[in-house]
């Protein structure tokens, strides 16, 4: 099975263990981004994954590229040109202190790259399933409209679509996002959401959540879920439901809602002693596609999906390294973390 | 506002990570000492904060110096000479493995230096605040004396003068302690003090408090906060109350008793996972003299100064990283630990 | 005192932090084995302890050894010769992600040693104490031989026998491993195991213990000392007891059953926070081989032995670094973790 | 243009910098080996290059699979099983003293590999060019059998085939080499030698040169490909020349001899600072194939193949990172060292 | 004495040793730039050095600034905001094979400044010497602007101004820099520059000298240094002359055209192994203005300054770490390289 | 054979590669001293090697015993207590820049030793040689008493004695060093020296040589070697020749003296290329005694310790990593640096 995502890698600098960057003298030099992260998720799966993209053919960019080739993602149809790459400064956080990320991602290669630069029905040949998250479009209205162009060529392909509508306050505004997205969900089959994200670019919203005390009601992630999947047909509605106890300790679940059967499924909780968080939810959007590319259940896909992402908080950088047997051991009940041997 | 602290800096060598001593094949080089610590903290809130003491002039005695101007503290003032830096070993503890500290400090400049090294008027010329704690007097009786002779001073310039009782077993004696510390504490207007060390240095107890236990009796701390106050005619005495779980996590709040409004102000307490717990007490000093600095109400002064501790537990070395900002966001309740971006 | 030790001693290969090999680009290149770790643990409690195998005679052989003389084992009664040092790669896991472990150890020096390797005569004079595990007759039945021949020559020089069950299923199954130890624990005098090591090696069992759910039943630990001992008519048996909340947190407790006086102490529990759990078992035996070698009583002793190997799930590496002071303050009730200054 | 290498990809495990394995507590962790080199030489100029060979399933052997994808090798044709990936250690040497290789590479995948394990004609669809050295029959009798059959299949394909001598006392003996490397040799088209290989495996000497003094007799070059030339009727013949003047400092050229032309051309010398020698022959056989398929001149390929491996003496890593813009500068003449910016 | 220099401040980003990016995975976090180089090479020598440049608020402006503070130098001046600090990508050669400088340093703050953002008649309060380079008219029209201001207010404050030439074809072209440079030198009193730069900006040349093959044209060199002077009536001319063996080593020296003399001096040249030619002319200008400002002698201050800069050619990272003495006593003869013990 | 040496053991801090310590943040912890460097050559050579000092029984004073054990060196007959260990900073050099090192070792626990803490009578039972060098009598005058203690005992139990003269003007006068040296040397048979050694501690010299210049001068060196053995009639007497030409690259050769058989022997000249060149002397030493207690011919002799010493200059920290073998591979011609695989 065949997978694209489209959006943008970003070089990450990140201090070592927990220091500030007003205080590094050496940086992690890894490479993420939200679709990116599938892609990687993807291909440790087994899965054929391609990462559409545009890079400067420089050694920056070449870097950025082989971050994507070692986990054996497909980077062939990504896009040589531009400057530069985009870079985020990551300052991983612990007990109280929040992780602090800076963006320095502006005039990328990618956002200022132009509808010619991606030929989609080159792309989506023999394509099952196409990803994007609400972080490309809000690049920039040119990639807006190469995401237009995308969603178009992928439904004309017979592609499926999924969307996480991952809202950044620091790209766009609230009305952009919701002009933007407003009109590509409407290509959009699967929505993964958190409650936040809804109501930032929908305004849609349940009753009495408060997101920063971190207690969850349940009930009204349903109400969400089924908001989206009405205003937009979606067949699919996932919801992921973090409970931030503190930057090193998070609640992790999500709930699954299948249109047709009319079913929610919500997944185990597992409480997360955090390595690494960023990324976490790039992993269940990667669980999930696996999931419901090979057929599991709307319960079994929502456990995988979460375990997977459950998994991802232990490990460092964006990408997700999982195999497929360690997902579903964790989601099969073993999070007992003893040794192999 | 301009603030002067007093007291020895020195070399912290600690293995990287938990690794011990006895296996360790490099180590971390940085710097570190109570006052030090505290003028750290306050020129990362902004304020024009000297510190004060002697050091050689040879190169790590300028890597000492260079660990100061690093983040702002203006080391005009310190005097250069003697032979060699103190040094403290350190071993990070973990669960149920203590933290180790050995000290290597006897003979250093600071310690051998003598009342002629310091020019107190010039000094506090401008200066708002003057902070030591009894580490400084712990080094030797020259160092008393230049003690009180900066207490002098201070007191002719009409600078505040606030003093953290810091008892150091491995310095000097009880008796000794008490001694010194009387006759420095007749210039202390705000003094920072915990259970321990009010008792230590000067006897002063309150009823049941099981130290090694963890457990806090909160109104024990009111008896001895006045009962010091009363003791030395302070305006304000701070109590920190730290409950050590294990090496990995501690309890951790305080309380701040105001003298003339009679005011016994009671921090929300924070469950900590601990990064570095080296420097908590001085982060906490320090965010007290920019909170009492700046006007604030004793309730939001011992909140200011809990949170901005609290933040230290997760920043690697002695000296405490954080801006007003990042302090006064988790002094006013988000502790979630939620990543900005 | 004296004690010797006979078993593999491998280098282990490790990513830093909670890398993956996948994602490696540096290791961290120690060395550990369960019989060598228990050698490390005495002679850093002050005993002469002495490590006997086979390494080659090449620098990597010779790093093996170095690393052993470092903390004081003797070393002088390893014979060197063969061509491979075995290996495991040992990837750290974290929450939810169990650790991996990857054998690379089929003909090393000491699974291709034969009898005629090893002096035991030599080698026991003057020896208070012997100890193997599991492990080492799983190498294969050569090695079973020379496990038999050591035996022997440990009974004919009166040495005391101690043994961990510690059961390999990647090294042996378990109708091998039950003829093998049945006819070595003819000679053991002391057995340390564990519920699930005792059922693999012997198919001795309690009832309705459920080792992945981390829950334990105590009163059926002593239905399997008191059967093992039966059996084979061992001194003593402890039997570890660890609760896998995760791979971050572990409840760690022991018992050891007194066949003599017919006690079975239990141990305090410690709910651990993990650096390393490599060696944790290792670190029991020994301390509780210190702790009986000085006449401790057997509750003394099993709280010893705990304490010691809670106090490694905080160290780095298979090796124990802690000294008796150390041990016997945990063990003597402060798990306060306080630095001592 | 469409190339495949066939060979062993073994784990390279290396102190840092210049320490010696008795000292070190980390190591380098890449991956490496002569047809594997090569690979990666073409991968990073552009071309398709796949890498054959057999590796386990685990995650040491995706480790090596990951390391020859990240720079853009086609692994699809690795057969995966077997228990081990091989492993040499080396020493960086530097000065006086020499680099010190430990081959840990028994019972390696690879060399347990049996012919049914490669389908050589599926593996030669559409390529232009295979190339292996003798390190790989060298692994044992059944290697020597799927090299024969690999040479039969890529002849049957049309397609070219190169081979490096190099000769590895350590693997087999002279006689063995001889044997295996005469009856594979004849379906070589483009030998690379050295002067030693030469002579260890076919006799085949010039006079009175002396290797360790690193003196070189350029004629007596010459008498050597001729030998090669006349006795296996390859198309052309390379000689590199090495100058050991001491491990940190080497004189580097080579020789083609081109038989239809009768050209003898030999390259500029580079005198060599080195950081890392370790694939230098390796990246010349890259450069040479590079320049041969891609119609350069005699001269000119002898001029970018000693380029290219003179600019990987100055790699870390097994593996060469030059583009081919890089070299062709080199090559061109400007070896100044001057910074582009 | 007080200095001011002004220009762009970079995150360096270097792989660490001799890696390259492609296959990088943490990187050296270091800050370099001409001018602040210039400012910490005066703030090392014990002057008063201030350097001017606009930063954005966020963590890794405010790690350039600490970067600086650091080292003593007087970031008071410096203005807060804009959204990114400029990054140079570094991979450090060796060797045949150059360093290669990959710049991302578009739209910086200091490249988007305004003249509005800098009261240079407050900087130059009290100031002795402005230095400023070819590199900061360099990043924009705005910016010659602001240099043109800054010389008008130096001039009009009595201050010496110092500039080197360093042109950068990868910021702007030949003609541009000649007219740029033609009016602020206009104002300089001491010019620094190679042989190379000179052409480049003002077409100013030498016979025949080839500055690829690293011969250099002493005679030339006065040539080239005289035509400067007369043509901007220069007081002083410094010509830096480089020979590039390769990329680990280099010949360097300089030559001093005092104009009131009419004196052309020429240093001794140095063989240099070089760690990181970074900076290394930046070293040389600092040394200069220290010499100038302390009143040595033509042959002096050249000898001082070429001495710094082969010394610079021996630290890590773009900043010289050398005290006056150290230079003095290279410059006064001993480049034996004794230990000093 | 058994060898004793006796003096101080220190820390030695270093920063890693060419930092220097202004700017760096981590260090290397590495242990050094003269004669403990020898005992590790020795031991490497696999004699039997003990080093005597005082060290405290702290973790810092274990680590430094570990460091010794882990290369063989018998610790048995170190006295164990005191405050502090030694430590030197030391600053590597490269190119112009000589290596910096800063002592930090008054007041060690080896300095405050007295006679009563070492019964030479027990450490001298079947003892064949014993060294020190002129550092240790350096650290005060209790231990030149200590010193003569051993020399005296030594003598008494028929052990040979070198001593390396090793001035070290941070510690004592030339006239403090030539009282205490003239009357340990009574006791001494192998003197070791270089030509500045001879001079400041018993004013003999050669007739022009210029140290600092790096050009040596043969035949003053046999003078030298000649006035010092009629003066204290030296069986042997060693002259090492350094030949600075600068941090980086040395010349190394040196000469030996038999005054029985009136043999001047010099041995060849190496050029090296530096990686740390501390602990070269000992290195030398360590070659020396290795030799004449193997019988080796005076030619042979100077020939294996110019050898051995030539190699640990390609070796990091004080410690010599060599075989004999690898020492004897050099000696007799091999510097070609070629890697054996």
């Amino acid at each position: 099975m065949k997978v694209v995502t489209f959006g943008e890698l970003m070089v990450r600098l990140q201090p070592f263990n927990y220091e500030r960057f007003v205080q590094a003298n050496s940086l992690e030099f890894t490479f993420g981004g939200g679709e990116a992260n599938v892609a990687v998720s993807l291909a440790n799966y087994g899965l054929d994954a391609a990462f559409v993209t545009k890079l400067p053919a420089h050694a920056i960019g070449q870097a950025a590229v082989n971050s994507l080739r070692r986990y054996g993602v497909d980077t062939s149809m990504i896009t040589r040109g531009g400057d530069r790459v985009g870079i985020y400064y990551n300052e991983k956080g612990a007990s109280q202190r929040g992780s602090v990320c800076i963006y320095d991602r502006a005039n990328s290669a990618i956002q200022l790259a132009q509808p010619s630069d991606f030929d989609w029905d080159k792309i989506f040949e023999g394509v099952d399933w196409f990803h994007f998250t609400g972080i490309t479009p809000a690049l920039g209205a040119n990639v807006v409209e190469i995401c237009l162009e995308a969603c178009k060529a992928a439904k004309a392909h017979g592609v499926k679509i999924s969307c996480d509508l991952n809202y950044r306050g620091k790209l766009w505004t609230r009305a952009q996002a919701r002009e933007a997205m407003t009109k590509l969900c409407e290509y959009v089959d699967v929505c993964i959401s958190n409650e936040e994200d809804a109501k930032d670019v929908f305004g849609i919203e349940a009753e009495a959540t408060d997101i920063y005390g971190g207690k969850l009601n349940a009930e009204g992630y349903k109400s969400v879920a089924k908001q989206l999947a009405d205003k937009f047909h979606f067949e699919k509605v996932a919801i992921t439901l973090r409970e931030s106890h503190n930057a090193s300790e998070n609640g992790w679940s999500a709930m699954l809602y299948d249109v047709a059967s009319n079913e929610y499924c919500f997944s185990k909780k597992y409480e997360l002693k955090i390595i690494d968080r960023v990324g976490g939810g790039d992993s269940f959007g990667g669980g999930l596609i696996y999931a419901l590319l090979n057929g599991k259940s709307t319960q079994d896909a929502v456990e995988f999906a979460v375990a997977a992402s459950a998994l991802k908080h232990t490990i460092e950088g964006d990408y997700n390294m999982m195999t497929v047997s360690e997902v579903e051991k964790l989601a099969g009940g073993d999070g007992s973390g003893r040794i192999q041997r």
